[in-house]
């Protein structure tokens, strides 16, 4: 079975013209003008030219552990079905029956033997052919009526899918240098410990440009016991009253560097965010306190180490790739976020906690204490979002100057021009 | 007083152009292309060129009973009164303040002497004439001050209106074939028992073509007991796993046909779905288990029968007709649906349930059983039109082929498609 | 600092075109077409060429009464953050951050040193200018950094800005004329005693328009006690089913002209509607039964009497403009309204009470009783102003004629369509 095309083009030259005016408008060093965080045309348009052309990340191979279990992302009005096929595989399709179009599965997970339309019966296998329909005119050709299917890539543990034929060909490079950082933590063989989905009242974009910076940190008091509040800055970039912080940061990194080395672990910043389709940003970096999990004092907050990981205080793994994942991978767990877009306003952040899979919650590990940090620091984000998305939306709005700890912000919305210029031109 | 005519058409080039692409686009034997069940310029052309210009049923006399009675329907931001007026005739208005434009009845029945604007106290007879408007200025021609007459036309009973200023004349056609049929079902003599209002979430079309097949009717437990499951079907295409219910449904359909050529009732099929505006189907049909009515076991709801029949065993009239309306008519009790359209992907579906004007609550009959099955029925029906209004939606969908048992909706969406053409060009 | 300029001018020919005619199909005596009350494009032609480009009502100074305090008010997308500022003059500024566009301020009220986001501590004086930025590049030019300030003016305490950055000129002749009614009032030395907000479920021009006119005056009982219902007809239009109350309303306007000129206090009729684009109106006028307040009885609902009145049967000042506020005068307080435009079909009513500044709560007045006829009678209007739109959205709505007593609601709609006219014209 090839990949079956997405709808084709329906770029107008009207919104093309639209699209190009407001990404010229940007300044470099600078956030984008407010239309590309409020108008509905240009939402539709990122839907095409981002969401349904670019790599997206849908979850992980945790999520989708026994064949027939599955799980459902919403890209506006496109659903996709991710499951794991009877060949162990991870497999995804347009959750779409190929009948009358019914949404074939709804909520976001479960496990299922065959895919059935709960509307007609109509019965697929889980590598998506149509193994029944009942009365079906004899003689017809069943074999075009099987679903369409979407293209996956699994990367150390984490799923991406893109909508279109003809995929971005990067991911290939990406998962190479990806992958050395995370197979330490041995996402197959996690399970799923917490999910929590939070809707932001903000454009996608403003939830991924808030999370590449932490000059907003003095609003995440719970992550700042271990979090270092000089995340993206260079020496000489820090502030006097951060000074102390970061001396504790630069010995932390030293001692993390030598846990890492000596375990033959990766944890150099790889930095690749604009010049590529699958833009992104991978390092292991050094925690605050006791260094080992996003804890009150930074002490594990599961008994269990992921894979065959002997060392707590291995500080994280912080990957980020564009548009719409950040993950951090810790001794103890993992935590994977994924923006998903509801609307040209709304965004749906799904915040997923990995633990090993001989973890018992309880004995190994309590979840409303390892979900703790995030889950403030995510509702404190939502509020940023929501400010902003109201603050954009107002035509008093003109983008301002981004300062040094924006140094991400501004290489991710830089990526956005220029992926939105070249798939435009397409 | 003569009709007003509706607003003069305001359909541009280009929704004309769209509208005919997705006609156009349309392969027979499929359903429609997604845009015709999501896009909101094509809802706006189904309301102004259907449910403008179409002949819509809007309830029954048994909703109307005595003078100043009145129901209102909401056809997208249109309302229309219907009303018994002081002649006894059922009239219709447009329900529109001619001051300065407030609705003027609110909520869905109600009776009333006079009808009186809630804001200045305007006050129409029930014929629609102005009779007071305090303070107006001395010499104001009143008669040109009346409410907006809208087209009425009662068949067996059940009221049509028409917004049109020049309604379709094949009404008197249907009326005289479909007459014969309700007749002995003395509509004129039953009192609604019930009514129940529900939104499905999906386009009126949609909700029109579910209820055109059974092939979904696993979905439907209840309504299985004594709805005969190869409905649709043509004696060849009955599956062998439906044979035994086929076999006993042969068996009813000949003591039906005796019952009622005893009695001098039609019960054979007549269907002229696609070729005329006012596209209908009505037979006469039997019911399996006791074959009386829609209960568990088939026997009669409501001891009182209706009219002057002597024979609950009479199976029911069905009764469909384009754009909005199926009723069934049994011995004991009459059931009329309403699709009424609230959106592109909100339609209300009205559904009321008649009896003899003499049947007494609680005695002769028990409104939670005499419901049951219908409300059961709906409730499943809206999940399953849900389900298909997001699947439609999803750049995904492609039209596939209808199976038999799918006949009706394929002449349904035949007659969108023609009904529209046809007024397009106008 | 001078004056920043609002956006330019969005109003594409399409637009235009679109208003002229909407503007042209009205006739004289008669409400607007349906879309100038429903239509969102229309609606975003009233934000930006009425709402950006005309004095605005957004409080009084009662409200920011020391410096630091502040109110919010939204115009749409817009908000405008109105304070007193530490020279104790009130100032307007657009309420969005100059870095990366949050809303500075939210809710409605507050007091505050300096204004400071919430997002990244960017920190603003009262006077607007940028005080403090955290690691802003060195060499950043903050002189252009400030707020963008907005154009205030305080006519006898009532505040009203312009988002225009040549604001209409004709507001210091209106001032004129105005400030010596509000003057004995002293608004200066009231405080808020109750503030209400109200969604009423119409388009702003309904609620303006419903206000100009007491023809629904019976639909207010509880007003009716206090307010004369021939209000704003001449002698020979009063209907004899008023006349008692005519005859009551002259004798308590010749006493209250006496007590006027005896105080030097103005109280004649200034109606200026139609010809300035700051349209206003104003007298002093009679109030039924003690004629002292709005009461039940008529008599004052606060011990205190305003600024230095020595008399509490002083009927009101009735003041009104446009296109946004109306406010009755008191001796003993002052009740103002505020409308401001959510959607084409939302708007907010928001209602202040103020009284003497040392009046005490409890020992000299009773919110519940001070505050009871226009709780009422909002709320009543709020279903008045809801029937109507909800009819003029109906296309079978035609503007009707209007009556005698509704010769100001002709006079704002009038205004209405020659402030369109001109203002498209620029």
């Amino acid at each position: 079975m090839t990949l079956t095309p997405s709808a084709p083009s329906s770029l107008s030259d009207v919104d093309r013209a639209r699209l190009l005016d407001v990404l010229d408008a940007r300044s470099p060093g600078r956030p984008l003008p407010g239309a590309a965080y409020t108008d509905e045309a240009l939402h539709r348009l990122d839907l095409e030219l981002i969401w349904q052309r670019q790599w997206v990340f849908v979850g992980s191979v945790a999520e989708v552990r026994e064949p027939g279990d599955y799980v459902t992302v919403e890209l506006g009005t496109v659903s996709v079905l991710v499951l794991r096929d009877d060949d162990e595989q991870v497999a995804a399709f347009r959750n779409v029956c190929r009948h009358r179009g019914a949404r074939l599965v709804e909520g976001p997970r479960g496990s299922v033997g065959n895919i059935v339309c709960g509307y007609h019966r109509w019965t697929y296998g889980t590598d998506g052919l149509l193994r029944h329909a009942p009365q079906l005119a004899a003689g017809t050709d069943t074999s075009c009526l099987g679903l369409r299917r979407v293209a996956v890539r699994v990367v150390g543990g984490l799923v991406f899918v893109c909508l279109a034929a003809d995929p971005p060909r990067d991911v290939d490079a990406v998962a190479e240098v990806v992958e050395p950082y995370l197979t330490p933590h041995a996402l197959d063989r996690t399970k799923v410990a917490a999910q929590v989905d939070l809707v932001e009242d903000g454009n996608w974009k403003l939830t991924m440009e808030n999370n590449r910076e932490c000059y907003h940190c003095e609003g995440h008091p719970d992550l700042l016991r271990t979090f270092f509040p000089t995340w993206g800055l260079e020496d000489h970039q820090v502030p006097p009253r951060l000074r102390a912080a970061h001396d504790r940061y630069l010995l932390a990194e030293a001692d993390l560097a030598l846990a890492c080395d000596e375990r033959g672990i990766p944890h150099r910043l790889v930095e690749d965010l604009v010049d590529r389709p699958l833009g992104f940003r991978i390092a292991r970096e050094a925690l605050d306190g006791l260094g080992e999990s996003f804890s009150r004092d930074g002490s594990r907050l599961v008994r269990r180490l992921l894979g065959d990981l002997d060392e707590p205080r291995l500080g994280r793994v912080t990957f980020h790739a564009q548009p719409n994942v950040w993950v951090h991978a810790l001794a103890d767990h993992v935590v994977t976020f994924a923006a998903l877009p509801l609307g040209a306003d709304r965004t749906l952040v799904r915040t997923t906690w990995l633990v090993h899979e001989e973890a018992e919650e309880g004995v190994d590990y309590d979840v409303e204490s390892l979900t703790e940090v995030w889950r403030h620091t995510n509702e404190e984000d939502a509020v940023f979002v929501g400010l902003t998305q109201r603050g954009v939306a107002d035509p008093a709005y003109e983008p301002g100057p981004y300062t040094e700890p924006e140094r991400q912000v501004d290489a991710f919305v830089t990526w956005y021009v220029d992926r939105m210029r070249e798939e435009a031109s397409r």
